[in-house]
Parts: structure tokens; sequence; C-alpha cells
């Protein structure tokens, strides 16, 4: 049995972990890190009452690396980065799921298995990619590695459940402000997703990318859709689109490429590992029109983390998902 | 034009008192006191945007006083009691929808128009109902006041929508906490608006009576619905107790008693002043169950507080509701 | 008191416009036509028990014009047609709601009362805006006036609480459907409003304007936020974008153009006959990001309908809204 | 593996029974019967897409016995008892989820492991209990067994979730007329659970008892609260109600008896098989208040099922919930 840590278990991405590791079949929870006074995880999580005796506290990288093989750092951004080398030193494998080494550089590797498996199964220290940047890149991938679409003018209009602004309580996400037909943009091309999805974006097609990005926030608990506009040069139809598509991603599980027609429903990819991917060509328009689904804790975080881990240990990708 | 000051415009209470009384022909409000810097309306409430030209800020009760005829209390408990002397004295007209002065007092009138009418409109001070009390007492005054119930065991069984509980950010109201299947029960036996509940039941009554009171909280933004359970000496059947309580409620337009077989449903009276009551009884079994639905801002507060007021003023009682 | 009938009194449209004209002081509703058996319209909409007593029932157009002076069409598609004329001949005021006069012909006008208030004045026949196309034309409607905007690669990425489809029970929107997470894309390019965009921005803009169209279904119940793309020749700022925008809905009260930093959130606008648009320009990209917020059911709907009706009875344009 | 078929996956239950199998590392799933054209279960349930490769359609139970070993029967209320004969003929073992044998004869066992497990070990057929029921049965159990409680006036107030009404479409269960502040009481004293609640109250306490049972629609998709109000004979504290419950449900995985001053919430048992029980008891009352909560799709249906065929079958018997 793997012994995993997870520090910023009091936050959305770490509960979630809790509830993926715990049906886990190879891993033990043993340590639970928190800016937090002492807290049995079953006053944490009630849900988790029975399942896990663990207590959660204010634990050093040091003292986590000591009891435990893996660790998971769910961490507000900024803090991975002091905890990180002090866990690598003690020969712990890493996955981040802050943004704090999303940005490229040569040690670090940018862990979305659908693109950069073969790197992964090696890799010390993964950076867990974004919510937001996992439903566009999954989105863009197979038109951008195929050329075909402009890269100059490509909109990507998204919508997130609450749980992706966080667990901190503030006035805006209460449940009296946004179960009252709430619906709202926000940040528009200011989120600080942008330089993570134009990166693996531009890297993808070759040219410097820089997307037109509006998120929303949806009054649900959780999922992201994200509806990308592509000119494209050469005018496809959607029967060519998605034969390129599920070229593309053959024989990847947690992608699933909708057949024509069908269309993705963040439902369908509730608490699941799964990135639904819906297209819409409209040669007369050079458009297409990519629909991607995911569910922001689960591939856009914790899902994703834990089939980063399974890779690097060797379990069945899906194992636990 | 009556002048209408709202000391506590920050809350819910406050927000509905804007949102009533910016539709209501006779008067006009002229000041909005509460403890934050200055700001305008639009900006606390956007959907008042061009609605109304006033800013809020942490005035006194002197300054509100100046400038109004009328002044509303939507303030925190205990703050009230601070702020009525001086009010009073400047020969306003005070509603206070908190429960600084509900426990009875020779001066304060318990402002519930359906049982104290009479006396609301000589008030120069009025405590109004909370929003459980009201829902409660509604329903059960023609029985306690015809002496059919047994007054030793009253199950109240309430469940309130979110607003209920304040517009305090913490983390138990946020909207990624509550709308995820949570039903939950709270301060079983032991919420503050108790006493006040067993006050108006006793005086109704004339027997002491200590109701079980289990309050809960529904995922939906407002609404209050309690089904109360009464045993009654005397067998009556459902449409004994329906006559009961349309005699008792005869002419009474906010009050709407149900028609055999219907239920009330706390949609039907989202943002009115209506109070529905059910009724189903069980002679066999010596049992009346009572269920009775208001919207927990309107008649259980702020609406409640303009029916107040249009009685001490002389308007039509349910103008602008 | 003008006496109104409305015809489809069972549909959302037809509830929102008993809602919205019970308040409104110079009407008072008379016919309450609907296909169903006669029932009380207190027994289909139980919040408006002991506020009209008037039964709904299977009336021919002739029957409805015989008591009324103005008659609204809350119709099915394709019904309208039929009643229209008889309603007409009896000298009657018509306000249609559905999409049947919608593409223009000479007779009918388009009912936009912030493009084409002169000419409703003095119609008969009105042909009510549908709800996407309000949000959009609205949003659009200075940009391609001015001639900035490029009309060739519109991008409407729409958003409609699920009141806008309408009423018959399918097992998609039932409540166990929706309130899972799910938000999803619907009929992409492919909406029976699209024409009715089209017609109104190539209108507008005086070039042929086909909008690349993809409306979504949120989990609430009322609302449309359209998030609108538009290339710009013009570098323009949002300061400058702004300053058209208040120019062009000056004095319009309807039409409230956030100032910059302010984005619009469908609850802001929810059971109001308002549309908020907020701005946001990137020079640097060529590109205006305009975000407009409306009620699908008031301003998208049945408030736009007594809107209409206001103005072509001289009331005040705001009177009951 | 063991082969299962599902007789009504088109149901709630039937596609709960689906999710959780799915994850059961015993079983597989060969055949999924229900009263539709044939349809790959990818189109029923798109979450299910790439999880599952099997068609579901009209078969026989003769057709389902032949390609399973034990089958779960789903159905709408009296289909059960159509095919349970032919099933059991083949020496398949039947787990029904109907309420069509839960009315106790000699031959069929009532599935609520906590009381009978030893039973239900060797059982061909089992009655799986309905929702509420078990929400009721385990949450008077111990106080009843140990005649503390008064058997003559036992009040059940219950919540329940929207998915607890089925997936026909009606227009009462459409997400417009739920998710708009409704929250409501329907079947006063008349539910078709209530038999079933009787008989085992009654087995339990070796009394007649008749339960006061009030339902209630929450606007949640799932879970379902009990607020259970017991006059005790002897005064009994909360500390020592707590110990008779802990006593009584010692060893049991799937009952949490959660500590004083805790009180249950639905959302921590949501999608999961545990019921978590509250108490407070207040001696000068005579009064012990009950509050449980479970899942009604999992431990008030197909969790509870799952949970029968692992003892049934000697498997863990938490294996796979």
């Amino acid at each position: 049995m793997l012994k995993i840590g997870i520090m910023g278990s009091s936050g959305f991405a770490g509960e979630e972990l809790i509830k993926i590791l715990l049906a886990h079949p190879e891993v033990k929870i043993t340590a639970l890190a928190a800016k937090i006074e002492k807290t049995h995880v079953s006053k944490m999580y009630p849900w988790a009452n029975g399942m896990l005796d663990l207590d959660s506290y204010d634990m050093s990288a040091e003292e986590v690396g000591k009891i435990t093989d893996a660790v998971f750092l769910a961490l507000p951004h900024k803090v991975s980065m002091d905890f990180t080398p002090c866990l690598l030193k003690q020969g712990k494998k890493v996955i981040d799921l802050s943004a704090d080494f999303r940005i490229k550089n040569q040690v670090v590797l940018y862990g979305l298995p659908e693109l950069y498996r073969k790197d992964i199964k090696d890799a010390g220290l993964i950076a867990n990619p974004g919510c937001y940047p996992t439903s566009i890149i999954l989105g863009c991938a197979p038109l951008l590695k195929n050329k075909i679409a402009d890269t100059d003018y490509i909109i990507c209009d998204s919508k997130s459940g609450v749980s992706g602004a966080g667990r901190t309580p503030t006035q805006a996400l209460m449940f009296t402000e946004i179960a009252v037909n709430s619906f709202r943009p926000y940040k528009v091309n200011f989120h600080r997703h942008m330089p993570e999805i134009d990166q693996e974006l531009s890297s993808l097609s070759g040219a410097r990318v820089e997307v037109n990005f509006t998120p929303h926030l949806v009054p649900m608990e959780r999922g992201i859709l994200s509806t990308i506009y592509l000119k494209v040069a050469k005018k496809i139809n959607t029967k060519e689109a998605l034969k390129m598509y599920n070229d593309f991603y053959k024989g990847e599980y947690f992608v699933r490429v909708l057949e024509e027609g069908v269309l993705p429903d963040t439902k369908n990819v509730a608490r699941s590992n799964f990135c639904d991917i819906g297209i819409k060509a409209f040669p007369e328009r050079s458009l297409v029109v990519v629909m991607t689904a995911i569910d922001n804790l689960v591939k856009g975080a914790s899902g994703q983390a834990v089939q980063n881990m399974n890779i690097m240990y060797g379990f069945e990708e899906k194992l636990g998902l």
C-alpha cells in the first residue's frame, strides 16, 4: 500500500482527493495537513465519519514526508513552492494541484496525461493542470496539432460551477447570493489561468496563441463547460472534425468524443474523471464549435492528480477513478 | 408622501424593505442607515440601479429621525434597543423587526395585525413578529383560541429557506455547502424565537404553552413551512377544522385558508405577504395537522412591517404588498 | 380601466403577464383563455388565490375580443396567426408574444421600444421580440449602428434559465435532470430565434449579418445572459465603447449601461424589465465583449409586452413594471 | 464474477444500481431490462458511456434469468409479483426493490440488514425496504425494542429529495416548478409506505403502532431526513438515549450514531449507504427527538439492495458501497 499525504486537506481539492483515494485499492492516506487546529477528519468532513481515522493539522512538509511515499499539494497558490523542495529532497513524489509550477520550466512536468503521459511515468514532480485549462486544452488540441485552426482569434467562453471559486467564505459565494437566478461572467480576459492556457495551446500549435477567455459562474456546485469557437482555414465538416478528434484521442479512456449530434452536459461527467467533447462544424462559416465538459474538482483537479499518480506508480490508469 | 428611514439596510430584511417600499405609492425612502462606509444603494443592490438615488452609511438615530417620518429598524438583535428611545423622542413612529421588544411589556405592541390590528392603529412603536413565530402563531391561533387543542404537547416542525440565517458570510452558508442535497435540522428546542412563540400561544390559549420546536434549513432562498401537530380533546374532522379557521380569519386578506385537500407550498407565497394555511384533521387519531407557508422575508419580516405601517398611517392595508 | 385579455394563460409568459398586470394600476384582466378545461385562476396559479376571480378556459378570439380592449397572445408558435385577424377586425389592439409575426412584413411592427418606440405608439398589432433576440439586439445595437463592428463574425454565446424551454413536461426538463450540476449547450446555430436576430442586426448595421449563436441551459428558473464577441475595425477602448452605449441608450429607463469594471448578473434583473449591459473592450485584440442580462420572462417576454402596451395607450412607459 | 440482471433499468433505482454495481469488484452486469425500445446504456445514461457495453430492452423474466445469477427488480409497484416466480423457479436469487412483497408473509424476508441479517444470508427472495421506512425504522428501533417509547403517538415528519417521486415526467416535478423556493407537504397520513412502517414498528415494539406520517418534498435531488418525535414513559436524557442507540447499532458499519450535539445532514450521506442518526432528549418534556438521514436512492433503495446481495453471497458487507 502506497502511503499518501495530502497537504491542503481543508479545501475542495483536498476533500475530493480524500474521497477518491479512500476508494483506491492501492493506497492508504497517512497524513492530512491543513492550516487548522488539530481536527479529526470526521469533524471536517462528516461524510467521512467511520471511513478514515486521522487528524488533520498544521504539519510541516518534513513531517508529512516522513510518513508518506507520495504527497499531493492542494494548497493555496504560492504555498506549494515552499513545501516542494523539502519533499523532493526526502525522495517523495509530489503532485502539485496549484498553479505554482505550471508555467513551464525544464524541471517540472505539466501533468496532462493525454498529452504528456510518457514523461509523467518518470517524473518526481508533476504540475497538475488547472480546471479551465484542462477543459480548453483537451478541446483544442486536435485542431491545433493538425494546424487546422486559425490561432489568432480563439474564443473560449467557459462556465464553471461555484466550487471553482474555492472555499473561503465571502458574501458573493453565499447560497443566498447565487441560488436566486444568478449567472454571471467575471474576470473577462483577466483570469490567472490564461498564461497556462496560452502556453499549452502555443506549444500544441507551434504558433503564439492568446485566447480570448471569459469565465462565468453557474449556480451549480461543480462542473465546467467550455464553448470554444475556432475559425478554420480549411473548410471541414462535423464528420471530418469528429474523425480528427477520435483519431487524436484513440485509446484515451477519459476523453469521450461524443458522436455527431450529441452535445456534452456537465452532469454526465459530474464526480467522474471523464472529459466529454462535442463538436459542431459549420464549413460555410469556416467555424468549428467545440464544447467540452469536465468536473472541475475531478478531471479539473483531484481526479487528474490521481490519474497522474496511477501513471507514476504503474497502476492501471483508471484505478479508483 | 411619508418619508421613510430604514436602519439596517444591508441585511436581508432591509433589502426587502427597500424592494417593497419602492413600489409603495404613498412613501418615499429618505434614509438608509447601515454600519458600512458610505455606499450608493445601486452598489449595495445592483437591482436597484436607476430606481433609487440614495447613499447608505452609518447614520445615528438622531440623524435618521431628522429626515424621516417613520423608521423601520432591521438591525441585528440587541441594537434596536439603543436606537429606539431617540427616535420615539423625536416623535417618529418606529417599527422594529428585531426580537428586542417582542417579549411583552406594557409599552410595546406585538405587531401581528391579524390578532392585534386595533391596537396597532395608535401605536408609536411596533415589535414586528419573527418569521417562525408568524408561521406558527397564525397556524395555531384558531384552535387555541377555541380551546380545542391540547396545550401540553404541541409539535412545530418548521422548515426555513436559507435567508432566515442572515447575511453574514460563514462557511456553513456558502452555496457549495447547501446546494449539494443538504437538508438539516438545527437548534432543536433551542431557538431564540421560542419565548416569543410560547408567549403568544399562551396568551391565545389562556394556558401555559411550551412548544416543541425543531427548525430545519431547506436548500432554497426563502420561505418557511411549519408543520404543526396538535392533539385535540374533542374529535374534529377536517371540514370542522376548516370552518373554524375560515371563521377566525374571515376578512383577513393576507391569510388564505386553503380548501379541503389542498396543501400549502412555500412557492405560492414567495415574495408575497400571504400566509397559506392547510389543514388535515384525523378524528380517529385525535390529531389535527396544520401546515402554514409564508415568505420569511415578507410576511415573516418586511412585508408584515409594511402591513403594520399601512395600518398605523391609515393606508389601505394591502397597499404596496 | 383598460380591459385586458390574455390568450395562452397557462404558459410561463401568460402567467407572468397575469402577475405583472395584477399590479398595473390602469388595467383589469377580464379574459383568460387557454386550451384547458375551465379552471379558476387560483387553481392554475395558487399564488393568485384571492387576487383575481376569473376562470380560464378555451375561449375563441371572438369571445375574448368581446370583453376586452387589448389582447396579449402568449400562445404556442403558429397559433397567433389564426387568432389575430379576428381580434384586429373587432378593433382590438394585439400584442403577440409568439414568433409568428416577427419576421418583418410591412404591416407588423417589431416591438422593441428602445429601437422602434415612435411607431409602437400607433400600432394595432405588435410582434413582441423573443427573449434571446432582445438580449442580443440590445447588446449589439450601438456598435452596429455606429458601423464599428465587423458584421462577418459575431459570436453570441447565450445562457438561459430553464423557463425559456417552456412548460410542457418532458423528462429533460424535470428537476431531477437539471438540479444535478447540469449545464449544457443545445441547438448550436440552429435555434428558431436566429432569423429574428439576423434580421434586426442586419437592419441596424445595413449589412447582411449571420450571427453564430450557441444557446445554453442554466440550472436556474429565469434569466438570460448573452456574452457577445465583436471584432472591431477601429480600435476602441472600454471608455469609448461605454460612451457610445450611454449615448445610444440615453433616457432609456430599462437599459442600464453598467459603469466600467461592473459586469451584469442575471439576478440583478430577475423579475424586472431591465436589460443590464456590461462592456469590456480589448483594443490590442480589436475585440469588444458585450455582456447583457435580462429576465427572459419579463424584458424577454411579458414585461416588454406590457412596456409596449404602456406606449400604445399613452401610459407612463414604466407603469406597473 | 456474479452475473447480475437489473429489471427496471430506466428508473432512478435502476440507474443507481448500475452506478453502484459498475464499481463492485465481484459482479458483472449482464442484463438490463426495461419497458423501452432497445437502447444502449450509453444513450440512456450518457455518464455510463465507455463504462458498460450493453443494451437495455424489454426482456422477459425468463430471458433475464438465463444469463444471470441474481436479479434486482427495480420495477413499478405491482410488476415484481409477476416476474418473481419465474426467476425463483430458475433458481435465481431475487432482490425486489418494490413494495410488492414488503407486507410480511412467511416466505419473503424484509431485507433490513441491521435487523434481519441472519435470515438474509439464506434467503432466495428479499423484499428490499422502502426509503421512508428505512429512515424511520432505523430511527425508532432502539427505543421501541427497549420499550421506552410510547407507541400511541409517534410523529414522523419526513422530508425527501425529488428523486423519491420517480422519473415519470409530470408538470409538478419540472425544474421550473420546484426550483422556485418550493417546499411542500404531501399525502399527510396517506402515503403507501405507511403499512410497511407500521408493520415493522409494531413488530419491534410488540405493540400495535400506527405512526403519524407527513412526507414533504425538498427542492434537492436526493436524501431523506426524518424528524421523529417520541414520547417516553421513563425520563431519559440525551446521553442515555445515545448509549442505547450505540449499543443497539454496535458493529453496524452503515449506521452512524452521531455524538451529542451533532445533528444529521442529508448531504453527509448523499451517494453513500450510511444512515446518520442524531438524538436529542428532553427529559423535562418526556420527549426524545430522533433525526435520521439517508440517501433515498442508496440506503433507501439500491445501496441497501447491494448490501443485501453482499450478505446473500458472503461478500464483505460493505463491498462496493
